[in-house]
């Protein structure tokens, strides 16, 4: 008997792209997909490459009130935040049903960081402290026993994956980091607008939100705070940029060694928290974004330039897949006691 | 009498980006276009967007001896490094030749460091105590009446242009400079290689030379010690990425305020250095590469994060043109009594 | 004292287009730039590039009852079809303004084909008789002293400079011609639709509107047929397709020769046409679409296959350009008695 | 006991695009991989996105001597013609090994025209009347059997699969077909040169090698004729196109219905041929090669214009996969009795 999995918010990049590896899996079958806007749609007209790889029932969108009255045993969540957190209730309520949710409206703990980020109430703040960030390598634990996870954004595992272990190792300061991020255009999600025009994004490259204006930094200084023993990540600052390019995360990372330590300890850290892993591969060379597309990896590279004590850290991911929904499968698979890699490979 | 020039190295993409401005110069003309790869080929079968445009007497590309032994007004070296050197002898015994490097032969003035970077030794160290390095707006006094200029290199505007004149007003910190930059793939060169084929190019970004590596960072260096009172720039970091677009640079920049320095003196030392520049423009808003593809302009934004006292900067402008060819064509007009940016606009 | 010229609909793609032109063209100055949907806005921040280049009073895109209520030398309309010829009224009514309509509302003569292509009621079919087809190498003569010009589509512009000459010489036959065309992006104007997404057009490559669909083949069979003293076109065949770039349109046009005519006869026949004019390249070897990017010109190549009596042409040209913009200033110039070129090389 | 299979030539594309595709394969197992120009090389340098998934013995390339002297089940030839033919040899010998070869060595029965095409005498035209052409659907049994196989050209099979089964039931005529096909850039193959470099490639499009001059044109004639009774294709025309994408070709292809024959005819002709085939698809829209990409399908749509007896049929595929390793490997798999979907969904 295969998992049955429901997708809420399947029409988006990140609901097609579970789509796309649920298709694959071998103990994993789609029970349902529903949209908020395009309710009734055939699921086939709205990604022809799916037309004839699912089942005729999977091809009419459900409402995503009709999903709630359903008890699949996993429910991702591709929603928007707000509308995630506002459709998870009933899938909460039943015993059955296990949540991963990849929107925003989990990943930060403190209540009034996300609402000054997000700017709405929290809808569910009591369901925060049993909630696991999805990190898998970092929260495997946590994560495997949870009812509902919070799958971490894209940039946020580009940079935490490599970060974390080397504040926990004490390998290198929790001040003054500054993670300049480089991201593929489905980062900015399907909805077409001005800024995802192929004329604004062809050809051009530039910078948005820099330094302590993007979302995903609250997050992300909230788990490198967890992994320095609660120092604090105020000064971190974080610049995404967009690259004319499908998909693809590069982050350049700039940290400062502890007192004390070198490449031998941050490659030494990296090594015992990674060497085991499938997912992450640590590199001697710089590894470029191509690399890891379509795939589930995080491919993580080291740097110490000669003088000033600097460590440069250069990681990529796949933002739709790493960053996303092969993470959240990755859970999944975690959640119901698979071999983490099924269908990912 | 239009001004008379030369094009040493014509078949490479700094060549070719200075012919296609100089045929429409109103008062400069070229008078031969060299190769050391092609000589006797047909520029317009190289270029055929040329093909037209060009008088018979430019088609066959001449040898570089051959060039050697005219005296043009204005000689633009579009050669590689040691190869341009070398070949600019003859022209730097005349009188009359006044001559613009757009190789990096000449831009650092420490002999030393250029040996370890270029890994050769420096064919004509003797000139350099006259060769001013040729950011326009920077060093014009000593462009103007120069023999020979030192056309900067394409990273280096990017960063210089902003940090010069902040280090100068002393509202930064020499130390802890950080440049994270980002270019096309012309910068690459024409030679085609593993590295510039389209498949490895197209959708994927990438870091390379990172840290301490690129060889533009000497210059640099050396660059922003003159304008810091010659404080050390040893710690100074920089990382270059290729971004899959044909032009463009966007360097994102990371420095520290010095005591007491805020958003408000850096907003007044660039306006002060830069308000009445045709070619630099200070922006309130985040410019894309695109914004200044194919102009000579150099576009600057400033942010200063709530904690940290950080400054962060974030310039553009095109690798081939502001970064090379047009900046180039500037310091011709100057050096030449003309309008600096006629031909330009 | 500079030709004044007002551009209705200047936030599009075709207007922003013309706005480059007439900066830095040397006897034309803009009035006023006006807008449907962004009436207030500031044309500097809806393109940062303009933002330093164009005068206080431009700034601010004026309404369309605004501009019909003053009276430039030329109005330019770069509204789309229905809401162009709504617009024009008030300037066919002074006698000072002439315009040229970049919109297809005047392109065909014949009114029901106009409505059955279009799916409206033509607001003026009065004005159609004394309005010329804009292709300025075919029809200089009626364009020269027009009070109205149709600029033509920029598919038609690329498929009727080659045909044409040759149907009017008898040299091909005019049954059985099929035109495969390639485009960039820009064609498909401005406004962000699910098919404009960077995402959808990236890597990516398709037909669109196939065989007899596409709103350009009424006014190229048209235009052909006259060439070819009225013999009916109906069986052409026209193919659009989308390339992921920018801009620019390749067509490759299969024709037959007429009995007893070959390669010969067709060279001769583009040669008398074109051998003059600036903007018409005849072409040995295959052009690239970017080798005419940002010009006005249109590069041709001839090849008849060893068997079946077939003439390909494969004709290039840049969609914003001479297939829009481009052609709608060399009109201007002619209109007004200029030399064709200014402000095009 | 997996399939042993080795691949001579595994550094090009469709080299590593086999690599990439056995590594999943549940059947069969990678026993070689040897170079011409790379022995010794480390693969996972080559392609780093295969450094940890190949095995430690895989690594090294070896020779294709050294190849020569195994005897595996299967061994792909991703080797240039000529050379590929002539290392062949040795496996044709032995009688375990089958081969199937993706060069174009094998693709022409007539010797003549191979002779012709690719300017070298044929190293074993002995071998040719046992070698089947390997289109998996249309030679099915003949592929069952074969000790050799020549795998198809990725034009050739676009343009094929839809016209084989059309021209069998008389729908269409032979006489004057025209397909105009555009390739994505992975086509040129891996060499560095010119025409591959990214500035070349990027932002452009153009034809080459109009009409009858490319290569895959005498394996399409000779394979349409045979399925045209021996009717004449000689007057065929094909013109391929460069578009700037990695991968994918679309074929819009022109034809001309057979008297008394319409758009039902082919429907139900296609339909009869490829209903129950899994990688065959029969679309009603106009697909998108990125619908198709990194699958082994093509997808076929079919219009007929209202005037002129034409049919269009446009035709999609991933040029690396169905178009040459795909296809190789379902033939692997119909080879040695297996599914020939397996390691292909």
């Amino acid at each position: 008997m295969k998992i049955q999995v429901g997708i809420l918010g399947a029409t988006g990049f990140t609901g097609a792209e579970l789509v796309g590896f649920l298709l694959r899996h071998p103990s994993a079958e789609i029970a349902w997909l529903s949209s908020e806007s395009q309710v009734g749609a055939d699921y086939g007209k709205v990604y022809p490459q799916f037309a004839h790889r699912i089942s005729d029932k999977l091809r009419t969108l459900i409402s995503i009130p009709a999903a709630q009255a359903t008890e699949p045993d996993i429910v991702f969540s591709c929603l928007p935040h707000a509308a995630s957190a506002d459709s998870l209730a009933p899938f909460m309520a039943n015993a059955k049903t296990r949540i991963i949710d990849l929107s925003a409206d989990f990943r930060i703990q403190e209540v009034a960081a996300y609402t000054a980020t997000y700017e709405h109430q929290h809808p569910h703040p009591e369901w925060l402290p049993q909630v696991p960030y999805g990190l898998t390598e970092i929260h495997r634990d946590l994560i495997r026993k949870a009812k509902l996870v919070a799958n971490p954004g894209c940039y946020s595992t580009s940079i935490l994956l490599p970060l974390i272990p080397l504040l926990k190792a004490g390998v290198i300061e929790a001040t003054g980091i500054i993670a300049d991020s480089k991201s593929g255009v489905s980062g900015m999600g399907k909805k077409a607008t001005e800024a995802s025009h192929y004329i604004s994004c062809n050809e051009s490259f530039s910078a948005y939100k820099i330094g302590d204006q993007h979302r995903h930094l609250p997050e992300i200084r909230e788990q490198l705070s967890a992994a320095a023993n609660g120092a604090s990540l105020n000064d971190m600052l974080f610049t995404p940029h967009l690259v004319p390019m499908e998909r693809g995360i590069l982050s350049t990372i700039y940290t400062r060694f502890a007192k004390g330590k070198n490449l031998s300890d941050s490659q030494a850290a990296l090594t015992a928290a990674y060497a085991r892993e499938e997912f992450v591969r640590l590199r001697r060379d710089l590894p470029r974004t191509a690399e890891v597309a379509r795939t589930n990896e995080c491919h993580i590279s080291q740097y110490a330039p000669a003088e000033g004590g600097t460590l440069i850290i250069v990681s990529v991911l796949d933002n739709m897949v790493k960053g996303a929904s092969g993470q959240a499968l990755q859970n999944m698979n975690l959640m119901c006691g698979l071999d983490e890699t099924l269908g990912l490979r």
